[in-house]
């Protein structure tokens, strides 16, 4: 009865609810399911759960769930496991399995090697459709997907891809490569996984193939991992641009030392950025001394550079990311920052002339309006053009924090604002 | 032959080399495509393209196209268009087809109903597989999708999902309502797109059923539409914790008005807040104007601060958007963040505490490491919090910026940093 309840309960909500119980609680929950079922669920656990169960369930137990994992979530197990924990689940699979799996867990993480699965469908050419719709039938329990099939030719080497919508409407005596797309969208196995994503994304596909520099077939990227791919690739982007290095863990899982290490590289690094900004300061000691009421202004001004650079600077780092705009654009969006900071820098000023007044006289006002101005476009300017430098010297745009933008636009700050006081106070 | 080589170029790429063609030459080049082509590409051009040919050509030669894309794309086109356009564009097509039109645009932007399509695959559940495959290979070519049919009762309630694979895997004679899944993951019309991209996201779907208040089917949102609204609300989050309004359009092709009406707003508001700093700053004036050795340490420690509640800001905000966190996890992630930016406050002393020593002396080193180990406790802590409590009086928690909690961190830094001075210097 509580079987047939549960039939119908999506597998990623039962591993959910498994995360709630011990291992051995869990591991009777799950094994309590029907056999297809149990790898399924098994699959939706977060990997620390399946690493946990196997190091704690012996491997005769756990080795038919492996078998029947799918093998891209596989070789995620796999390459997290110890060299001892491998070496005693290995000989637990066939042959084939086996080589399958060390395949799979060879390629470098953050490729599209990585996340590849190789259950796919293939289809030789020559087969008509009645023949293929039977070969699909009898392979479809152990495909990760029957609805995008790659054709081959005799060495392996991708040719087409067919869809079953098309095998389903096509005349049954037609030929698959009569039928078939001959000029499939696919990818190389050291693609990075951004831009599997985006291939994905672009081209509405179910699956993406993947093939080796021999142009064989080696694997699909199906989109429901391309989703995941893009989220944590979003993700480490906003880490990026608050200058947290990439986390391999959840934040809610993330230990203190993780989290440490990844927050105190710049942090440390931005202090020594900042002491331009005191040098700065102590250079003008003499003009500060003699107008002490500057300093009311000066956390306002260079924040306010600062902004503008976080905003200009975040504009550019997340539509390079989604390939809004490219290295090329840069000069069309620089005229175009030139205008819009022009106009923020004037409203600002206007934001700021009165307070100018009031609190240091009309000159100081001149002062600060004039130097708000200057600020808020040389900020802007900044936060513009530091990702398009990275990014031509093949670095991560995105490390064009927020955080470094502004420590840049404070020093741009101090001096500026100085200056223009001590020229027009006549110091 | 031309014609014969473009067959399997990807209607994205065909629609990407339109765009750069003028509206009529764009025009003559897509009605040289099979007519089934023409409406998959005229989907694939941006929006703002889709208007312009829409406004040019007439309604005799459009129609065609128009009653053969699909029903999502269509009505995004018809929501752009004038209510004269939409007048004129109306009477071109059947009734039913109107219907359809009208119902879908009529929702609002950012919910389910506004990037549902109609054309989804029903089944009524009486059928046997072999009927219902029959059905579907009927119906395909005005389906979004046949890899999920969607079962509903004779008032149109959902009852049940089945998919192709099933269809095909079962043996012919069963009835669908023995084969289907009776408890789908479904969503009703008026949630969030952002929550409907999550749903399909987690649970692997290909689409997601939408139903109305009544339980009856609507619509389905489809996998690539969720891959889109996914980039667009990360997008909209980015954009946020740099203090920019959501942005309608591209960042290439967004104009000047536009960039710097969501820009401008926060940028004055931080102005006013940062005067909060100056005032700090004015009030220690004495203290200040008998140390100005002060100084020099005063951006370093007040954009520490900021950079550390920056950091622990930009956690909390995404893992609250992904669902990693949620509001009740505040208090574990509270502990766990005071040991965290304690380590980082004291690593950050120690890198302060010889240049304190060297430009000020003992007692300046003593009271700038004091003020940084305090100062990355609070900034980190309010950035921790802010957007925790923007989510609890249900606001945006990216409202959360780093430009705020840098202008908050900044108050309490410039208060922190001159009040232990003038007690630890005894001025
Ligand atoms: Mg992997
Ligand atoms: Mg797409
Ligand atoms: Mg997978
Ligand atoms: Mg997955
Ligand atoms: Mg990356
Ligand atoms: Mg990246
Ligand atoms: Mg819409
Ligand atoms: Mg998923
Ligand atoms: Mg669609
Ligand atoms: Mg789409
Ligand atoms: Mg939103
Ligand atoms: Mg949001
Ligand atoms: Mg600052």
């Amino acid at each position: 009865l509580l079987r047939d309840q549960l039939e119908d309960v999506h597998p990623a909500d039962y591993a959910a609810a498994l995360t709630e119980f011990t291992p051995t609680e869990l591991w009777d929950l799950l094994t309590a399911l029907p056999r297809a079922e149990q790898a399924e669920v098994f699959g939706y656990l977060p990997t620390s759960e399946q690493v946990k169960l196997a190091i704690r369930i012996s491997r005769r137990k756990l080795a038919p769930i492996i078998r029947q994992m799918s093998s891209d979530e596989r070789a995620d197990l796999f390459n997290r496991l110890s060299a001892e924990q491998r070496d005693t689940l290995l000989p637990a699979l066939a042959q084939a399995e086996r080589e399958d799996l060390l395949r799979l867990s060879a390629h470098e993480e953050g490729t599209a090697g990585a996340i590849m699965t190789s259950d796919y469908a293939l289809l030789p050419p020559n087969l008509t459709v009645r023949e293929a719709i039977e070969v699909l039938r009898l392979e479809a329990p152990d495909k990760e997907t029957i609805y995008s099939s790659y054709v081959v030719d005799q060495s392996r080497k991708l040719i087409g891809v067919v869809s079953l919508r098309d095998l389903i409407l096509a005349p049954v005596s037609m030929r698959v490569d009569d039928l078939m797309n001959h000029d499939p969208i696919y990818a190389t196995v050291d693609m990075p996984q951004e831009a599997i994503a985006t291939l994905i994304a672009k081209y509405d596909l179910l699956a993406l193939p993947i093939v080796n520099a021999q142009q064989q077939m080696v694997g699909i990227v199906t989109y429901d991992d391309a989703m995941d791919v893009a989220a944590e690739e979003a993700t480490e982007d906003f880490h990026k641009t608050a200058t947290i290095g990439k986390l391999e863990s959840s934040v809610k899982h993330a230990g203190i030392g993780l989290l440490y290490r990844k927050r105190v590289f710049w942090l440390v690094v931005l202090v020594f950025g900042n002491i331009f900004s005191g040098a700065g300061i102590a250079y003008f000691e003499e003009t500060i001394a003699s107008y002490l009421a500057l300093l009311f202004f000066l956390p306002l001004l260079i924040a306010s550079s600062g902004n503008a650079g976080a905003q200009s600077g975040t504009l550019m780092v997340r539509a390079l990311a989604t390939g809004d705009i490219k290295l090329r654009d840069w000069g069309s969006l620089l005229g175009k920052e030139c205008i819009v900071a022009g106009l923020l820098g004037l409203t600002m000023s206007a934001a700021v002339i009165g307070l100018g007044l009031w609190r240091g006289g009309p000159d100081i006002a001149v002062v600060v309006a004039a130097t708000m101005m200057l600020v808020v476009l040389v900020g802007s300017l900044i936060g513009l053009s530091l990702p398009f430098l990275l990014s031509r010297f093949n670095l991560d745009p995105a490390t064009a924090s927020g955080p470094l933008i502004t420590s840049i636009a404070d020093v741009a700050g101090v001096l500026l604002y100085f200056s223009i006081a001590r020229w027009y106070l006549g110091l």
